[in-house]
């Protein structure tokens, strides 16, 4: 007997954003012993147990110490309810300082339930009524899309370009919604090593979006879970750090500069916001009251466990990720090293598989000559024994799409040759039944 | 210069419910030195900072040896992203088999950034479109109200009558809501010492509002918090306990029986929901969908500090609990015999205060013969030394409310007298103003 149908509920459950995380999950759960090559989630070889109990420590240490408060303070801090906004940010503020030049109040700081929650909040703030439009560079973040349909927003997709955004695609869209009475209110980037683009906005780009912002009037939503994994390139500038009139909301995220398993995250959010009484708070402070309902507060031990390593590396985490970085660089040159040597250039230089060549991050993309769907993902789990993610995934429209996307941020370099030579059987396998067919491009 | 105005974001965000917790922490912020009468926190008295470390080894212990997973395993369980549905489910069921007598299949359980994403959840499930709307029996928990504006569902009171809850006030705003086109969808309650009123549901009650959930066709949602803290009464069933046909949603809390500072909650959700393509699952996987683009995951380090507890009690907490549960036992005590001694009856056996007497639970109210106002709680803080909760709070249609809310959860029994003392002056003082005014009813 059933008790309820999903069309009694909420339309989101029934849409594809939100089945996504599931599907990838459910294959991934099923095959347990494909190679991982799907999952953005950070290298296991540094995870160690005795890490937690440290940072616990250092945390109350420096809750003490360094704050100065008694015994019964530091164990109520830990222990209890908590401030909305969270107990670490000023640590928090203090790495935005180091790690990205970005100089913030910390009133402005709220600590979230890992980037998601952030992203829930903001988006939750913004969506006043059925007129408000997210604009997002496709393809996109799916968690960004889904947090979208909780909230009833549409998502409105702007062309990313060779440069991680098209800025005359982003007024077009602009333009266009406002002309048919709706009202775009931010635009969410991820201006370094997008996920799942892998794309990075060099400084001109990154200055020409804040101009459009401000000459359009509206907000960016900049992401920033990779910027410390620029392999061998240069930093460049976040846009929070050029943003000289507060137009840009900076998430930000622990999961792969401390780990996944604290779900820490945080958002800046320096705005003024003037209210009905006159009075004038930090957009921050709106995002506390909806979060004050949502989850109460982010769980201190998780905050102290983050808190912990932050006060343990005086604040940076650039440095205490060298060996991470080291990692997750190695391991894309072996990616993109292992898809030149399985899919080289005919003697025209043609080539029916081609790649994207980001200079850090965590993904890869891989375009093919045929339609990359879930049945080819299954297929590949259980006949190949590999796992990546269908890029389709990350597009809103429900077209078919070529292309699939590796992560190579999990997978040590004997995993990645490995899984690089089963992706290659399948492409050469689907390649030849697709000619055999006539199917084929 | 201002960025944003609150008339451009989320209705939520100019809503008393939404402002109720805001206010009442930033006056207690305030007034540091005010005896804490208002928050239902848990008893500080117990906290260890060494328990965490154990619970953290004794979580891990139970991977390793107790569910036989190698050490690599052990780590990324704690570490890494995880299970969206949780990591302590199957301990959650055997918690909720012992100590509530409920049997669980553990796919059923979500496990949740504390009880009030739980909430969220289900409300955000539950709310399709304008139609539906949430019962609630009036007072109600601020969170509840607060986490249904999130979503925009509005919230209909139900009288509580002495027993909990009016089954004939419920079935005729069921039936009243229908005939105008709406749609009721679900009941809240909280059966077991309810916050702020303190009732309890006797048996029979709980009976009949189980009969009335299905002969009129809703759910109920059953939130259950203070169960564990029933003083010298005996254990009531809950109604997920008596519910034979999966009428009931139980939202679950380990905020006082563990601790907040893990902010871990749960939800069991046995319905079985057929979506659009005709299979059929469990409501929890619905949950779970919405839960993947809120919050990802519940923090397994927080998990792993809360499933350490309940390995370390072979799966009971109300045991281990037995120390909390007399501690808030002798305070209620103190509590009701300092309210009989400050407020006596006059020769006549008429009281100008009156308050409930709750056998179990953390709070008491108290009415009072003028309006209870969130000034006269500014004014209690600043020159008293005393803070309580306004009962027009837990009030969905801001009327005014002769009561308040106080707590006896936090403060040991010397700081109990004192409050009690500060609250007699205040209303001694009020008494006498209004007399001199004549404004005194």
């Amino acid at each position: 007997m059933v008790d309820l149908t999903t069309a009694e509920l909420h339309g989101a459950l029934e849409d594809p954003a939100l089945n996504s995380m599931n599907f990838l999950n459910e294959v991934a759960g099923q095959y347990p012993d494909a190679i991982q090559l799907a999952a953005g989630r950070p290298y296991e070889g540094f995870f160690d147990l005795s890490d937690l109990h440290r940072y616990l420590r250092l945390f109350c240490r420096y809750l003490s110490e360094g704050l100065g408060l008694p015994d019964d303070q530091v164990r109520r801090t830990v222990f209890q309810y908590g401030r909305t906004k969270g107990i670490i940010h000023q640590l928090v503020a203090t790495n935005l300082e180091l790690d990205e030049g970005v100089t913030v109040d910390p009133e402005s700081v709220v600590v979230t339930v890992g980037c998601q929650e952030a992203m829930f909040l903001v988006l939750r703030a913004l969506r006043a009524d059925e007129r408000d439009l997210l604009l997002a560079v496709s393809p996109t973040y799916v968690g960004l899309t889904g947090a979208a349909r909780l909230v009833d927003l549409p998502v409105r997709p702007v062309a990313s370009g060779e440069h991680g955004i098209d800025l005359d695609d982003l007024v077009r869209v602009i333009r266009q919604a406002r002309a048919a009475g709706r009202r775009p209110r931010a635009c969410y980037v991820m201006p370094d090593f997008a996920n799942p683009s892998g794309v990075r906005m060099d400084t001109s780009t990154r200055r020409g979006l804040l101009d459009v912002a401000a000459d359009e009037d509206i907000l960016l939503l900049e992401d920033n879970p990779y910027g410390l994994f620029h392999g061998e390139a240069d930093r460049l500038p976040t846009l929070k750090a050029m943003d000289e009139s507060r137009r840009v909301v900076y998430l930000g995220s622990f999961a792969k500069s401390v780990l996944p398993g604290a779900r820490v995250g945080y958002v800046v959010a320096d705005q003024r916001v003037a209210a009905a009484d006159g009075s004038v708070g930090l957009f921050a402070d709106q995002l506390s009251k909806i979060k004050s309902m949502l989850t109460l507060n982010t769980a201190p031990i998780a905050q102290a466990v983050v808190g912990g390593k932050l006060v343990e590396q005086n604040g940076s985490l650039a440095r205490a990720n060298l060996r991470e970085r080291t990692v997750y660089a190695e391991n894309l040159r072996h990616v993109l090293d292992g898809l030149a040597k399985r899919f080289p250039r005919d003697a025209n230089g043609v080539a029916e598989v081609s790649w994207t060549a980001p200079a850090g991050g965590f993904f890869v993309v891989v375009t093919v000559p045929f339609v990359v769907d879930d049945r080819l993902l299954e297929r590949s789990a259980r006949d190949y024994g590999v796992l990546w993610t269908p890029m389709h995934h990350f597009y809103d429209d429900g077209a078919e799409v070529r292309a699939l996307r590796l992560s190579c941020s999990t997978v040590p370099a004997a995993g990645i040759e490995a899984g690089l030579d089963r992706l290659a059987a399948l492409v050469d396998d689907e390649l030849r039944r697709l000619r055999g067919t006539g199917e084929l491009l």
